[in-house]
């Protein structure tokens, strides 16, 4: 239990380096009887992986995904779900020499302090390339949600300064895979590319924020109390490499409303007697931890990349001062790419808090 | 594990409704030989209570704390601490007219779907009064941090509009419990708490952001992955009642800067040959979700309080639609009374954390 | 997580030293809409208490149970339910004596060595007092048990060398209560009664076997690997106060019987077409860690009593030898009070292991 | 979290089926900087693997493993350990006649009813092929605790109704590898050995029991209550395939002993003044659940092997009675490969405990 487990009921254990032999997981808990289809897994791998347009890096991971237990004749058996990605290219001498150096804003340094033994090699476990495994683990986890209805859209909606100025409702959501950088509305989508090509030309780098939006939770899912739904989306966001801050519904502006322009006000269903409806959704979709009903959305914000094009100073392991300049090419912002990481860390609550919901069901309730 | 325990090693599991019997808590995981000083949890739960000031609802709770067990002699023998607080006012006449109605931005309606059945009376276990055993068992754990030199001090700084605008650094935090509204800045204070008069006049609600500086955190504390020590301050601040958001370090703005801007960057600390100091401290303390020995600051949004002094139009049980205008006095804002609740759940984070740093500490590295 | 949690969906969380201020826990996880008979949890407490027969020892402890939380209106809302057993008599002066002498085949020497700090009173956190919880506890998940029509019984099947020579399946188990004994054999009953009273004259003390049958178990129950149900019973029974071992099904006698014998077979059930019958249930209900639908039984040993009413040679904190002779009265046996302990455990195990076929149900299989 | 994980602290996850595309597991909570040697991992598994002597089955399962992350030049890095053994022969053809028959005694008939939906070939995940991933997790803990000077021993102590009729202090238990049936006396290996033959001519299987010493705990591992080391040894030894009892230090036999008899007396240790000895172990080297630095010992019961030789009546899932003969060769008795399956399981429990012991130490005893 040092931290490479995510869920309670339905787990998903990590492991692997950048580039040790490979990256996998075991997932726990997956209900019988659901269909594993392999190409999609992969489908979302290739979403996260690198090299996907001429905006971020061209290094092709190729990351084939193998699934090693856990499926018999193409569905779920209710045992632990294991899958792997080899390292085809675990060639370490790029990074020899970044053995005794601690670059900035990089885990290098806490690593060091914390075990005393790291494995340099491009990150080591620190890399964002571990975020592969999740992505795996999410898929499964999505196909499980498909089954009960529900399904978790993310998209780019700010890059930079560059930033959507609309609300979830007003965007057609199916159009976040139609460029580059993830983003559905397609006018801020071109100015987000040209800020990419303008910081990549400087050498620089540049964060973001992702918006995540579910639809089709029934009310309940949700442990009041410290299992909240959302203490939980925030802990999987948080939980993501670069991430620095997580809000749901009204969010942090939302603390300078007033409860009367605030309150979310319940008024009877016309069309369906006996049935209640949510006038808005400033709530996010929570209520006291529980879903609502109503459609849950959240964003989480992402810092820009700490690797640049830049000669950067820094120290050595012995407290000297070196100076460090990236060799090969790397990302500018991976936030285009991170809009799939979300979106599985996601689908990872929504089943583990389906599963519980499941367990304690109302079945005594007369 | 239906989520009224947080924590892995150091664990707080708590109990008890608005206007039940009683409510508490077991804290496992406390080493031994830690000096409980039950007036210090007292003075903790005194910050929380209603009715400390004009501002806040005069109701006086008392909540008076009694420790059950694990204590002997003053000190901590490493076996479950148990406390409860005797609720003294039981009365649940007063609340005979919300068993039917869902109040709108509460937990009624979910609760209700939930669970199918829900002890309705002020609120229930959704009550706020909840928190009540999270800042008693954070108050043990600051005993813990305490002598592991590490403090923990959250201060409120916004009130709806009226926001601090200066950094941390250049606030002097001691000032914080000089005024009612917990903010360091007094000019600041004088605003807000005009803020408050003027929507206690409307009958109205405000919300906040509270800040939380931890100082004295040792490199090495939290998990890399999922356990980031980020990720468990965002679960537990966001399991706290009526919080939207949590950003650590830059945070939201972070993502508008630029790496070249954004990095931190290292250089030999001149007074100590071989030590590493940190130009800035845009990372908020943590790097890879390790500490970094670093100040840790973070920050958390509250949305107004739902409850206002007005009518509102919602609906009952049976979907139909109702007036309700709440009796009573309750909080027109109740960021300042979060303070110390945001205080414990950090404090709850760190000893865990602390403990799982213990267990796998670099004993074997040579 | 210092070991006072007992499950993983449905939580016990106990508290209390034998002398401290009370005794209690927290049941998390508990399906709403169950009706909590506090008189029953009471009467599952007295048959755990002291001085229920001449047999024991006649300190009346009283322990009268109190519900803090998570029941309203007589049934269960999903909420922690709290409960505590205030200590009536806390003289801590009888037992100033022992606060630096380790008592043979107790936990004072290795609490000492473990905390550096113990209450010594009536053993502390070690007494087996500490079961109490355990069977408050056990009597809400047998609450919950009831309903899904699953029964528990065990009785005494052997004290010190007297053992019932029968199978559970040739006693009335409905008579276990008619002697001060627990032993459902009447015959062998008597004999017992006449060991302990011989052992009492001798001022020396005997152990016991405990034999738990468990009936209605539907097939399914129970995850493979390592959360067998067995494995979770065995826990479970370990973990009591002077237990030495478990068995279920054929248990050690099994290993000296021939595959051929030992098997159970199956055969299709005459009445049921499509049904399945089992011959023989030598696997004591449990194939594979999941349960057969058959009966389910196991025995758990006891050792004798360590406190005798004889002068024993010890030792005392500065390593000196000394000379002990209890005071007061002390049970000779107490394996018929193990019973409703035995119990107790076996329902936990089984509500958390229900609640976990609950979430994983087959809702996918076509 | 559907049983695929053992320990908290120190964790393994396991993966995998009989006939799928490979085993393997994850150990998470590692410490950094224990070298992991691969060879004496494949050692201990190879002394698990089926066809080691003329006893066994002669299939040559060959296991090799691999380790894919969490090692770097040699060394744990402190970040999960992934190791993966690939099946060789995955011909499923050989148990196409399985896949509608429930075999006697095996799990088949539960994972259906369970499930739903099961992966039939070679028992799928209920083989006792999963054990290998155990072997392979319990090498590494034993590198761990062979750092801390913790030695874990085990020896067959009875096959059959052939039994060790000496306790393990009058045996060298270094013989216990020269032989195959793992039998340190000698002269009843023999007779073990003869009993075995007699079983196979027979087309019969057989049970037995198996001892393991551990020397080398310090004072202190075990939490009180729920997580007792026993409790956790019961645990561990009840997952595993076949087990149906645990006992330890007097066990079964300890409950008709008298108290005077039973208790282990403390005396001040001539050569070490200050310091305590005990002059029995009746105790089994724990007290309280902690250990008490004694010698721990422990017995652990295997039924006979489900699969027999022979035709044997049975069902299949349509409820129709059928005849099955197993074709191939199957060992007459699996207690030998069990011994390092029983170490492992030890070694598993005992690092989870020296870390709880870790975390918790008396850092704050004056």
């Amino acid at each position: 239990m040092a931290g490479n487990t995510f869920g309670k009921f339905f787990t998903l254990t990590t492991f692997g380096e950048s580039h040790g032999k490979g990256l996998g997981g075991i997932v726990d808990g997956c209900p019988p009887g659901i269909k594993i289809d392999v190409e999609l897994i992969q489908k979302e791998l290739n979403r996260r992986r690198p090299g996907q347009s001429k905006l971020v890096t061209p290094r092709d991971e190729k990351d084939r995904i193998e699934i090693l237990s856990g499926v018999f004749e193409g569905f779920s058996t209710g045992t632990p779900i294991a899958f792997a990605v080899m390292n085809a290219d675990q060639r370490s001498n790029d990074y020899n020499e970044l053995s005794k150096v601690f670059r900035p804003s990089h885990a290098d340094y806490t690593y060091n302090e914390k075990y005393g033994i790291r494995d340099h090699r491009g990150g080591g476990r620190s890399s964002a390339r571990e975020t592969l495994a999740r992505v795996a683990g999410g898929a499964i986890a999505k196909m499980i949600l498909e089954q009960l209805g529900v399904s978790i859209t993310a998209y780019v909606s700010q890059i930079g300064t560059v930033a959507v100025d609309k609300d979830y409702t007003s965007l057609n959501l199916l159009l976040t895979e139609e460029n580059d950088v993830r983003c559905p509305d397609q006018d801020i989508a071109v100015k987000m590319i040209d800020e990419i090509k303008e910081a990549q030309v400087e050498g620089d780098s540049l964060g973001g924020i992702i918006t995540c939006v579910i639809k089709g939770v029934p009310t309940g899912w949700g442990e009041p109390v410290f299992d909240r739904l959302q203490a939980d989306f925030a802990k999987g966001m948080l939980s993501i490499n670069a991430v620095k801050g997580f809000e749901y519904g009204s969010g942090f502006a939302g603390s300078a409303i007033k409860g009367s322009q605030h309150n979310d006000i319940f008024r009877p269903d016309p069309e369906n007697p006996g049935k209640i409806l949510f006038e808005t959704n400033r709530a996010g979709g929570i209520l006291g931890g529980i879903s609502s009903g109503q459609d849950i959305y959240f964003r989480t914000a992402f810092k820009p990349v700490a690797t640049i094009m830049r000669e950067q100073t820094t120290v050595d392991k012995d407290g000297n001062e070196v100076k460090i300049h990236p060799g090969g090419r790397h990302d500018v912002c991976v936030v285009p790419r991170a809009v799939p990481i979300v979106e599985a860390m996601a689908a990872l609550v929504l089943v583990d808090h389906y599963l519980r919901f499941q367990a304690y069901q109302k079945k005594f309730i007369k």
